[in-house]
């Protein structure tokens, strides 16, 4: 329960429209992508930097919990008030504070949903290239915070690789300035992308400076079907070996095929086990040339069938929908986004393919397969409590797996709660060490987000 | 003077012909590109990361400062032992431990030249976008410790893009592994960007693990001729606007034309007044569709001549001569490297002219315009203390200049001895705190390039 002192002074700060603590309302912040539920004890919607901060200062004062959240469209638990305490929901916070086209930069407040930058720079001829399948609902603040990244991360990048500065308020309530204006700047640490993929604790992200990039003049699609996963993947290898690759390269496995047939009869070919979406872009004569190398990169004796479509919308919606598909099929799934270098991806898939079966536990992959970054779900039956006990034995089983493959636990979902246990396989103590010293220095009462991401 | 007994246990780390203490021997360690002169009281060259950390041991135990040095060419000072001690010299770590092209890595050692490294995947195919035109005498650890950029920046970015993962051991001798080894990975702090432009104060780093990108197909030239700056940076505005740009656009003033005319005499049309030199890569397609549109953004009342060339090779190593020649006429020349918004150059170049005029202080200016980034020569006379007096003040100014356009102090040299003293021209005092507290928390005995970055 929060002390009644602290609520009063809370509404010294803010008006009654922006505090809930009515429980019921509180309810609506308890829950994120990871289904887990924390309801917090209030929620904040502040509006301006000076309202966070006096916010955070007195969260420290009375050692409240302080959650950010953006939309709560996180796969990890990272906005979830899981010691209880306050939400500091940024969702009003949705000014685009400046577009300046001419240095092709974009600053805004963190509320902004991603397809709302897309929409204010898209009529110019820019985007940003962090493309997130939840775009449409999830925030440039939780973007930021995650590093999200999506489909077109093969050719773009994440997150971190488009945004020139921050503006941040640190758990212990001080605000700071990070990173420049400019494309080019070495002035003092880089506490930009710090920030960046620090899933909310160290600082509150409250303004950032995004760099756009323009819009590729046209965009091609092919697709590739195969017999197997194995051929698919090799496949994969040969169309990231070519030097001017695609601009998106997903993989759906077969579990993955049968979930978009059961909900859209008819798109897909019956025989497929494995499929390749692939998305090329550029002007006109790029598209041709880069989609020539790409068909033949595809073809090993796996391949069914590969050819240039020149409708892929319909797809990329399938695409799109498959993790509410999943959901829809399996409430409790495990939901994994491991990445493993790509000459890899064969040896992956072959072994995973082994572990699920030795430990019987269904399972639907796919991904962004140009980053090696395959979403791995575990398909598992919440009831079923000896089922849930074999997942949790697979589960750790791969994950040992893309660590000896040289790969990474989560190449865009965050560590959050759902993955703080399994962190010391990849990152050892001292280095954890360090990273503790640097929470403590931004947060030092452990007031911001604690308990995440750390073991 | 080094206690005897530090020197003692330093010989049971490091086999004698791997300890200079003879100041002869260490004098060649004294310096870098910023000409100021420091000699180390010891220079050691480890081999591995164990030495490393037994020496940074030592070091913390002896509080002797621990200097990083890659091939000091370095222009702020960063590489010097302003307060004696030992220089730590990485120039024997120069093995490169895998090159993996099926994934685009390549994985080394930080005393591997810049050129080294190009070399050695050269052949394949591939490139590491990071080009100072240090390039063949400076080294990947000295490259990522100053987040080193060049030309290709404007279209390929800096170091800080193109890493995926370091080793390093911190000031107080832990090492610790950074990132990871795939394109997509968000577990844990991003600590490989913390280290990257650090400039040696943070950590020694001791192996790199580098993100190569395919060579372009094919490169084209051009070249445009102004009748003074201002028109030129007009065009540069231009250029700048357009979506498929140039992979690189360096500016070069009267003064800079002017010394490049009496080093290569008929290299230069004797009117122009500014040059932009403009790369462009990719296809045989791409080429002549960007340069066409390069050639009509170059189109304003101050243009020329304005020309597609085939053989630029001439012109660019003009351009890389640059740095040095201006050593030769004006040795203590003050060397900037400060960059604005693209937009706001020709408010830049005007300003600074009025400037430089008003404190009559000679200068040449050049440099990556397509990031905004100037470099601003101020030269000056050494043994004319009146002079030096006006150059600071004019300095200052431009400093302030550059802070109101929205613009940070450096691009691409750092900050070190040279800019430390206007550090809080560009950063707040919170955010500087918190940037002494991650070096605090790195180096707790501040052993390790004491002194540098911070005022
Ligand atoms: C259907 C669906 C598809 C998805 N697809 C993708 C995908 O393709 N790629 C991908 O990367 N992710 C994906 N996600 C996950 C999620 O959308 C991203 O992690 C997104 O970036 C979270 O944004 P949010 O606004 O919902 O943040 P939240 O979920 O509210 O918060 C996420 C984390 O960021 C922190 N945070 C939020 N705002 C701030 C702030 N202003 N300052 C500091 N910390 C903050 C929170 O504390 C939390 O730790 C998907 C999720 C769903 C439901
Ligand atoms: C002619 C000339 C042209 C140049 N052109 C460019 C240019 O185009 N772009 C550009 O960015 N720079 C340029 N520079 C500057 C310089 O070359 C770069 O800063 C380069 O990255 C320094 O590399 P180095 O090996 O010489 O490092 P040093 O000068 O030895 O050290 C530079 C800094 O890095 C630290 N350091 C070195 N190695 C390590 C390590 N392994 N771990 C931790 N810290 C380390 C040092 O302590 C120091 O602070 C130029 C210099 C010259 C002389």
């Amino acid at each position: 329960m929060l002390p009644i002192d602290f609520i009063t002074q809370l509404h010294t700060l803010l008006p009654p429209e922006r505090i809930y603590t009515d429980p019921v309302e509180c309810y609506s912040y308890a829950y994120d992508n990871s289904r887990k539920i924390f309801p917090p004890e209030a929620v904040v919607f502040p509006l301006t930097i000076e309202e966070i901060q006096a916010i955070t200062v007195l969260c420290n004062a009375h050692n409240i919990p302080l959650t950010p959240r953006g939309r709560g469209t996180g796969t990890s638990g990272g906005s979830l008030p899981e010691k209880g305490g306050v939400a500091l929901s940024l969702e009003r916070m949705v000014r685009i504070i400046q577009v300046d086209l001419a240095n092709r930069v974009i600053v805004a407040e963190p509320g902004v949903l991603n397809q709302e930058i897309q929409e204010a720079v898209k009529p110019a001829g820019f985007f940003w290239p962090p493309d997130p399948s939840s775009a449409g609902f999830s925030t440039i603040g939780g973007n930021l915070a995650t590093s999200a990244g999506g489909p077109h991360a093969v050719k773009y990048g994440t997150t971190r690789d488009h945004v020139l500065g921050l503006k941040a308020v640190t758990g212990a309530g001080i605000p700071i300035k990070t990173g420049c204006y400019t494309t080019k700047g070495v002035v003092g640490y880089d506490l930009t992308r710090l920030l960046i993929g620090s899933e909310g604790t160290l600082a509150i992200i409250v303004e950032a400076t995004l760099k756009l990039t323009p819009l590729p003049e046209k965009l091609g699609g092919l697709v590739a079907h195969y017999r197997d996963s194995i051929s698919c993947a090799a496949a994969i290898v040969s169309i990231m070996g070519i030097s001017k690759g695609p601009s998106a390269l997903e993989f759906l496995d077969a579990g993955a095929l049968n979930l978009i047939r059961n909900r859209f009869p008819d798109l897909l070919p019956a025989h497929s086990q494995a499929m390749l979406m692939i998305e090329v872009d550029g002007s006109q004569h790029d598209i041709s040339e880069i989609s020539q190398t790409i068909l033949a990169a595809c073809r090993n004796p796996g391949l069914l069938h590969a050819e240039q479509t020149t409708d892929t919308a319909h797809l990329w919606k399938a695409r799109k929908a498959l993790s509410p598909l999943l959901r829809d099929i399996a409430p409790k799934k495990i939901n994994e986004d491991i990445v493993v270098p790509v000459n890899t991806l064969p040896q992956f898939l072959d072994q995973l393919a082994s572990l699920t079966r030795h430990y019987q536990i269904a399972n639907v992959n796919f991904g962004h397969a140009g980053n090696g970054n395959i979403h791995v779900n575990l398909l598992i039956d919440p009831d079923n409590k000896e089922e849930s006990i074999r997942a949790e034995k697979c589960l750790n089983e791969i994950f040992d797996l893309v660590i000896k493959l040289n790969g990474t636990l989560s190449g865009e979902h965050g560590v959050g709660s759902e993955k703080r246990a399994y962190i010391h396989k990849e990152i050892d103590p001292p280095t954890l060490t360090i990273m503790k010293g640097i929470k403590q220095l931004f947060d030092p009462n452990n007031i911001l987000n604690p308990g995440k991401l750390f073991p």
